[in-house]
């Protein structure tokens, strides 16, 4: 297995960058052209929990605009010739609020490179659940 | 390239589970051992933004207990022979708060299965920076 060969690298960094261009331009359609049409595709969103395509398109379609936001840093690591993590840390230029986003992508036969899983988070503030050491 | 081979999703799944019963058992350094000894290995947490082996032990370090959680559902798929995506839904059993949980697996060479990155996060109740249609 050839971990980061640049060529696949260069290929999930150009739908990583589709994507988010259509995220700024909220299309829609495009965001559903990059994601795997499958039952199997899962998106975490911030709010959502959605298993399938059907699933993320009735998200998709209920969106009328997205957080704008701006590119804080991107880390792509990719894992044979068919699969790249993409890492995604923003900040909404609206609030100021920091979020994640992990996209998994992988080169499908037939069609081509797409999202498989999506998900995205706001960075919380604190974690009243985890108990840290003194 | 053969997606959800069973074989595949067996070995995936093996690390979940010993991944689960270490975060219930505040077993940090089996935690640790299911991580790429990486710098690439990224661990977005719920109030962590984490790049590299040494950041993630660090934040393991960190941590007393874990708050405790009940599954709610798996879904994991994979993607040849060495890359399988791990999706986690769970509830705390603390605070009733829902979480997800996406792990990228990757078979390594020499080391074998091992988690390449993570995220974690809580759902949130609403996103008020989104703009949903009326």
């Amino acid at each position: 297995m050839q971990i980061d060969d640049p060529a696949v690298i260069a290929e999930a960094r150009a739908l990583f960058d589709r994507y988010e261009q259509a995220i700024a331009s909220n299309d829609g359609a495009t965001l559903d052209a990059c994601f795997w049409a499958d039952p199997r595709t899962v998106r975490f969103g911030i709010t959502e929990i959605l298993y399938g395509i059907e699933a993320i398109r009735a998200f998709r379609a209920s969106v009328a605009r997205y957080a704008p936001r701006a590119i804080r840093r991107v880390h792509i690591t990719s894992f044979g010739q068919d699969v790249a993590c993409t890492h995604l840390e923003y900040q909404r230029t609206d609030s100021g609020l920091i979020g994640r986003e992990t996209k998994i992508m992988a080169r499908l036969p037939e069609v081509g490179w797409r999202v498989v899983s999506a998900h995205v988070s706001l960075l919380a503030p604190d974690d009243p659940g985890r108990v840290q050491r003194a």
